[in-house]
């Protein structure tokens, strides 16, 4: 089977400032469980821009199918079910593939 | 010394649709020396998101003093020198702070 490219998601929330917090904890959860439970799942960061209340999640997965795997998992139901109330937007997530996987 | 929060640094350029094999050359330079010769550097990724000739760096570093040591090496300089006309344009980047080091 050829070596799959690691397939990348970038997903990035406008957060309400007033409940930042609370998002940061619904995202650990789902970072957390993204990793240590899903074997395709190879990084699920969590990152807070400068200047604000925007978050980033920038994912790896082994492959396309792997993110798939991911969309039926029960701690992204608990984030999808928990995080609309305390963003004010949610911007086009981008998906894309990892040049150099050996990098880090 | 109090835990530091690792760095993080997301670059991105719109580049030439002609010059990206070449873009890509000269950030795989960049990207592997930085993980490489860098002690501050954790991770350096070069990703390639969907539809088109953009690319996106994704970085770590253990600090901002990590990440302003890395604006002094050869490596960064040889990008510096090589990408402009290969490209036709660059976003400003965007600093930040990675809230879950223990994620990937």
């Amino acid at each position: 089977m050829a070596e799959s490219t690691p397939f990348v998601v970038i997903a990035e929330f406008r957060v309400k400032p007033e409940r930042l917090d609370a998002f940061l904890e619904v995202a650990a959860d789902d970072a957390a469980h993204s990793v240590a439970d899903e074997p395709g799942c190879w990084r699920f960061d969590v990152v807070v821009p400068d200047g604000g209340a925007t978050v980033i999640f920038y994912e790896i997965y082994h492959d396309r199918a792997a993110f798939d795997a991911h969309l039926l998992t029960p701690h992204l139901q608990r984030f999808r079910e928990a995080f609309p109330p305390l963003i004010e937007a949610e911007l086009p997530v981008r998906f894309g593939l990892l040049q150099n996987p050996a990098s880090g």
